[in-house]
């Protein structure tokens, strides 16, 4: 495909995914992890402008000199920003104020990209794509949220059907001990955090064909395990506590029966999918109570051409830090990884909001262990 | 002005008020005191559907139960509902499902009101028209916090202006030694809060006859008034370094001038008009500055025919605590006035966003010490 | 009594309260309100070493100019503090050294006071006395919350007794309507809150020749009065769910009975005795499941002479606001009682841990409505 | 070392520690974090007489059934305890009375101890001795807080010497890449954390001979380390900011010079010897500023034959997570490490408060990455 072919295609999924929304929904902050909407379509329209048209284009014309304030994230390189908790409390720009600022910026990289771009650019190029392909996941995150926390529990669309997928029969993978080979290689991008290729000794382990279920989870929920300390790290369970967590994030029990909330509304839940919505420390305290574990992101990458993944990102035991030799890119975009590589946990696969074409087998995804607006499941691991 | 007239009139000002608003305007909550104003609507709604047509009016149906939850403001009597820190957080309903409600309530009160109601529906109307005025102006109060704190300051009207007001020429009035009579007597509608009529004890004492303006409150400024405990009250000190208060609310030093944030956008300071957004802990530092002090709610009463008001509401020196006599009606609206009466000021007077008609000489408004988004500003007395 | 006499004695009795403590309980600051034993008896001791002895004893040697630092209670003047939440983090100086401080400064004390000294110093004498009187009081609050909040519950004197107290029998007081006068006037000291003498207007009302019972207060708790919200302030209610209040502080309810804890230890409820440590919320929210209300601090003051007092101080309805004609002195003397003067309740009376001579019928003793580890009980009144 | 020696010889110590405090020393709990030293001189014994006393002696009688109520730290297994932010609130028992417990408690060890003990108590014995010990350390790292956070500065004793410690000259050792041994094997004591021994893959990696030191810290800071959001992780540079930090804990700038508290009192910072004091975020800015790393706890632990170490416990790269095969004892010592193995960074080495014989080369200390009170130190690696 070529560069403006790709361009197009990106930033029209973006759109496409806002597209049953009301302009409220566009608007709302209801917690902190999450944005709004139109900030994900302003924010990622300013990379573009930013990091691409500003620096590289000749005679551009910024489209309003407070949309930088507006809609950095957290680019301390680039300059202030309004504060994240702050980002549900702006009314302005407006949604069509912002899709206004969108087509500006689509038709200046337009003809920014009539002219092939340097290697330099190309590379910043496919970091923006890949950049807009993660907030477009997050588009379904916060989505999800600002509907699925509503009292009248709205549809996003009547009629949503996640992607197909089909998991393995349930049984056990067995990897055997030596040393192995993790990291991206080869052609095509991929993230720093992934690199470099290392060398990696794991023991011998086994590792689930499928991940939990929800009839399995329900199991968990059945024998008390939210109120056993046992299972739980003290971290855990204190979040356990402080929140009176007591089933994943969007289960209600209605009428005699567990619901959940999908993007087709609420539904019974169906038992025989994979578990999504669950914290690290519930997947964690999961498999203590089988007395099971997670498998590391090196075990899960290992063995992952042997199993289907891609339904949820699956928690994984290993903390989120560099690899051997990684290091930070210059300015801005040397932001972009390494300075959250503290007190996050890995997620490893793919999942029904992440972007045709996004995932990839060496991919590190990461995030808080306390969080659950993700779609995130469980695959459980033993020695 | 007959029932339904009168009826139209109040409900239609509320939609006027919100005319300039951009969908997204009505949807956010920038701190927990401003309410979106689609909440402003629906809940204005919710209380004549609630109080009058569904108590009162044979086979009404109901618009949507889920409404009273959403739409209830603190009425304990009255069930469940989203707590207040939460409304800004509901994209739906949407602001054009609210007017819906709005047209479907109003058309059923228009067939309710063809006939003459009993006196105590007619009481309960009142009330209801009293409490829409009372959200008008708290939908100004909004409005501006909302544009007025958004980095881009957009105007809510480029060519708005307020109301007329003059002061009278500055001086002092004196007030005799003696007994005097206050609160509300007589025919018309009053708040619980202004009965009974009642006597007090006046020592002799002085009252200014124009409110303090911007000039004289940026003499307090440069004096270092903000900087300096002594004409503080402990708490109000506190306030001033927790929140680093260096001048009324919406006041911004630009380019080596004070500007402030209007309705009609960011202007000049507007130097002879009375000091507007400022707490009672700065009214009272402001007095204590020039060896005067804030009159009390009765020096108020008693001298308010002598000078002009109506401005921007006026802090008292007086708590908000219950005349003599003072009971709580029965039910949800006995909930109206009496639950407050602890730990805020009185401000006496209207202001310029004050429905016409709402306001009286003993009218009684209140609000913590500590707020400011309201209009309000300082006239001086002395003994 | 000559001056250095009372000088003495007032200072004994704050080591008297202090006599039965073990030097832990001196050190800790279980809430931000408790302050530690013996920071009260440094900070008294600073009090006539900071206003007395440095500005008029010729040749005075500070102790440790360290300790004003520790010391300053609030005065803004007198320079910086340790924060009050931080009392009860410092463990040095110790209790030995704060002892020898204090025989110190007796020790330069008793030497100044050989000459006569000017009507001024003897004037900030007396305060000095008043003040350390306060302390006193709150030295048995303070010890009481540390030794009550203990899971151990020690006693403080396994042989206290309470100073004998009677109530008169159960009726009401009738007062007519008219202007009568309250406040200070004559010999002796009154603090600067209780000036000047002035008139007030009374309606015809009746207040209680007896106080609340603990027998009483047993019914309002019974009849479930800390779960109905119709007798609550909003701001009342609030504070009862969030703490989970049910009862009067101290109260247990243990082997099927209620049990306080009294500085004599853990005791089943003297039903007769009036009930104590109950916030205004409570004695207002009692008052309301009664119909009946509390008296103003002038309705009280009017009555006083017609009941018995001084058992505990008692809540009345009024806010602690000035008095007409009040001023503030100059200096640090002048932050005593004024910057207090908003949010917060007067009570009047005194308590069992009132020092002897301290109490005035014209005594205006004023906390947060919140507040409930001071001695405070309920007198109702009607219209 | 028999039995009982060894047990008295362990116990002995923590009294030791504690000589030099006055009593109120003992009480105050200026953190979170911190402990009051009575606390532990009781939790000490309490888990002898918990684990040991009460399940395996005959006819031990109970000291006092509310110690365990005040002297559990967390283990749930155990019932309920006085939560931890309370316990500098408790000024009972008193410093005589848990001195008494522990006698008590001695005294029934030493009888107890005449008989051999089977393996399994020999087994939770050692965990004891251990336990205690770890407690010896933060008896230091709390003493230390609580005088070096008082305005006064006592000296913990004027004549402190810290162990004798010296380093290797300054340079790097290459260590080749290839599978290397880490964990506990062998004979002796070690915690589960430390099991099993496994096969790791490391690359080429330099790690240096000395830890960094004070003057070098120093140069970060002049270099403006503080204030330049590069080198630090987005979490650390928040806490940056929200707590104001610019150098290390116990630094203070006075007269033109940093001065540190030492236990000695304050003194000019040593420039010469390790820094200490500083979170994981600062050791991991320093090393970015350098254009550095930290060792992960393997490349440590691979390489510590060959550096001197146990001035400063040293941050690690790695995050606290299980090893391969590692499980939890059953019961209440299951609780002890495996619960915490989330969001906390691997400390290697010794301190100069470290327990004599307590230290080991496979050793993995743990904590939150923002806390500093321990002591803590850097060693720089490179790829």
């Amino acid at each position: 495909m070529n560069l403006i072919d790709r361009y197009n295609k990106v930033r029209q999924l973006s759109v496409q995914i806002c597209n049953p929304l009301q302009i409220e929904d566009y608007v709302v902050q209801p917690v902190v992890d999450v944005s709004p909407p139109k900030w994900h379509i302003g924010h990622t329209t300013w990379f573009f402008e930013t990091f691409v048209l500003k620096p590289n284009m000749m005679g551009y014309q910024e489209f309003d000199p407070d949309y930088n304030y507006v809609f950095n994230s957290y680019y301390e390189t680039v300059g202030n920003r309004v504060i994240r908790t702050d980002r549900g409390n702006l009314s302005r720009p407006t949604v069509a104020d912002i899709y206004k600022y969108r087509e500006y910026v689509d038709k200046a990289m337009e003809s920014f990209l009539c002219v092939e771009p340097s290697p330099e650019i190309k590379e910043l190029l496919e970091l923006g794509f890949n950049h807009e392909e993660q907030h477009q996941e997050l588009l379904y995150y916060d989505i999800k949220y600002i509907l699925g926390h509503n009292p009248l529990f709205p549809a996003y669309d009547k009629h949503y059907k996640a992607p197909a997928f089909e998991q393995k029969p349930a049984g056990w993978i067995n990897i055997a001990e030596g040393v192995y080979e993790v990291g991206f290689e080869g052609e095509g991008f991929c993230f720093d955090n992934e690199l470099s290729r290392h060398k990696v000794y794991l023991n011998n382990y086994q590792i689930s064909t499928a991940m939990v279920s929800n009839a399995e989870y329900l199991e968990f929920i059945n024998a008390n395990g939210y109120h056993n300390f046992r299972f739980w790290h003290a971290e855990g369970w204190d979040w356990v506590k402080t929140n009176t967590i007591e089933a994943p994030m969007y289960w209600h029990f209605i009428d005699g029966g567990w619901h959940n909330y999908t993007l087709a509304g609420l539904k019974p839940v169906a038992m025989d999918e994979p578990v999504c919505h669950i914290s690290y420390y519930e997947a964690y305290a999961y498999a203590a109570w089988k007395g099971l574990r997670l498998p590391t992101e090196f075990e899960w990458e290992v063995a992952a051409t042997l199993f289907n993944w891609g339904k949820s990102w699956e928690w994984t035991e290993s903390a989120y830090l560099p690899y051997p030799g990684f290091s930070k890119a210059e300015g801005a975009i040397g932001e972009y990884n390494g300075k959250f590589m503290v007190s996050q946990k890995v997620l490893r696969g793919a999942s029904d909001a992440t972007s045709p074409g996004h995932g990839r087998i060496t991919y590190r995804n990461f995030f808080h262990p306390n969080l659950r607006w993700l779609y995130c499941g469980i695959r459980l691991a033993k020695s």
